[in-house]
């Protein structure tokens, strides 16, 4: 349906990309564009009911983090999300109604969150918390007694084989790790195996030719039981993936003391399962970016649990998410205007 | 020359690696081989001296870390090196003497090193330490005021285009940076672009493909103001790279503020500018393997400067590193014992 009539609101905490507020009036004469910026609060974005009436009223197109209320939501037919996951989404009447076209923002936090998953597995191996103490002394001292694993012939396991687990594939290729992929669904020939999601070009496995081996579906046991050297979890929090990773499973780890890097969601893994796990050694250390609960809580054993790394959900922190997912949005308005099939369009089931 | 009534003394902090002695006996039989074992010392690794008389007496052939003393290797006619600079043999009788045959280790700490390099960028840019100092205050909070650039379309300059800059190139163009290379020689054709050293398969950049631009020789200066988000230094120490990085080179790098990586030897950067670029500005930070003195004593003010990260040379381990040495002198026993030229030979000037 032609773009006329619309009102896309875009709600941020940062700033539009230089020139993109004319190149899409330009584009779509008809439509009403209000990007509007509110700073982050502490532990979350802020939803866009806090913005006056005048912008939010007869609102058709959105983008949006946090979900709005329903009534905000009630003329809305697009909605363009700035997250990966719309895990937060599952029970809104918008996302509920058939009639509203959720798309997803993959692809715009494949580079920064693959970079954090093998920035904060290569602190971990090369020991770099302990060299920052001894710098901290001004200790100048060799350390043979802190041994380095490197990732030349070493194995990693990618949960989830989207956009970000594409791009750490390719990151992991490229440091002499083989790749084993776990997909939801079964890609048993090379078609099945694209990518029909977003992607930058030059990142990622479009054509997901990388995994040495594929699992899929009832075969998580089977997969984690490879010998992984490490686990990256990058699949969606959905009814199937919440608890998936939990005490049997990292049981399954324990021979091969798997490293878990989970930037998917906290309730993917069970936490007491993993806390009990880095404490009796099943598992060499984790890197986590999320958390369960969030925020996690002062107090809670997973602070202190040994050899475990937590950040606030700041992995898709880059000064280029916003023009990433600018872009991103520009596409989809473009095919909502044509008429064309939408990127990342979120199947609701 | 083949092989006979030599005697091969191998000196190392490590074990030899399962089977390697066997397999060596089995295929040189007229060698004599000691692997001898003595553990790190604080600051250096232990020099070939400190071994019993009966272990060194009539050594020819010789694999070790440091120098040890003329005396000690006057029957020597080959030195496989364990590291991959000769800087502390340069005023050695031995490395003076035109028939002995030198072999450095290049390309068996490429992998390690690389990562080192990638790690301690990454952890910078994506503020690693910020946030282990909230998880050690058990405080979970976003941090929109810690702003991630991230690598993708970003510029690496890497002085120095050995198996180690030949690494960090493919983990570059992995994550999307732009690789830039500095050689001490020309390299205008294709076929001087190749390496021709020891690389490990599926590791660098075997056939210098992936920089998109070549400086050279004097060129240093051009090559450093080219707009480089990352530098790194992996060219081995000489009288013509000696304190090469000076004020003037860190005034080239304000304008971009290049991120400054130094894997290759300390002296190469002065580091009083060093600090004063740290301090005002002119670089945006700095990992430093090396540094200039080593050990680095207390209370140099490099230790504090801002946005530094200093280890102690350490960037070459990996548990992997005896077995990739070993197979490396393996390979030129081979060539020693059938005339062929020898792996990675130090053309000596």
């Amino acid at each position: 349906m032609p773009l006329h009539n619309d009102k896309l609101l875009v709600h941020s905490w940062a700033p539009a990309p230089p020139g993109w507020l004319e190149r899409v009036s330009a584009r779509f004469p008809g439509l009403d564009v209000r990007w509007e910026q509110t700073p982050m609060g502490k532990d979350d974005l802020v939803a866009a009911d806090t913005l006056p009436a005048e912008v939010k009223d007869g609102v058709t197109m959105i983008c949006v983090f946090p979900p709005p209320s329903p009534e905000m939501m009630k003329h809305v037919r697009f909605v363009q999300l700035a997250s990966a996951g719309s895990d937060r989404w599952l029970q809104h009447p918008s996302y509920l109604n058939p009639d509203v076209q959720f798309c997803s923002a993959s692809g715009c936090h494949a580079p920064q969150i693959a970079e954090w998953v093998f920035g904060s597995w290569l602190s971990f191996t090369h020991h770099f918390q302990a060299y920052t103490e001894q710098q901290k002394a001004q200790d100048w001292r060799m350390r043979v007694d802190l041994p380095v694993k490197d990732g030349l012939g070493r194995r990693m396991g990618i949960l989830g084989y989207g956009a970000i687990g594409r791009q750490c594939a390719r990151l992991a290729s490229a440091f002499g790790l083989e790749v084993y992929a776990f997909t939801n669904s079964p890609r048993l020939t090379p078609e099945s195996r694209k990518h029909d999601g977003f992607t930058i070009s030059g990142t990622g496995d479009p054509d997901g030719i990388i995994p040495a081996k594929w699992f899929s579906g009832g075969q998580v046991n089977e997969f984690l039981a490879q010998d992984l050297d490490v686990l990256v979890i990058s699949t969606p929090l959905t009814s199937s993936t919440r608890g998936l990773i939990g005490a049997e499973q990292f049981k399954l780890m324990s021979k091969s003391k798997t490293f878990v890097s989970n930037i998917g969601r906290g309730p993917i893994i069970d936490t007491a399962a993993l806390v009990e796990a880095l404490e009796t050694g099943l598992i060499c250390g984790a890197a986590l970016d999320v958390q369960d609960p969030e925020p996690l809580p002062a107090g809670h054993p997973l602070w202190t649990a040994p050899n475990v790394f937590i950040s606030p959900h700041m992995s898709w922190s880059s000064t280029s998410i916003t023009p990433r997912l600018a872009e991103l949005l520009y596409q989809n308005l473009e095919r909502l205007d044509k008429g064309e099939p939408l990127l990342n369009l979120i199947k609701k089931t």
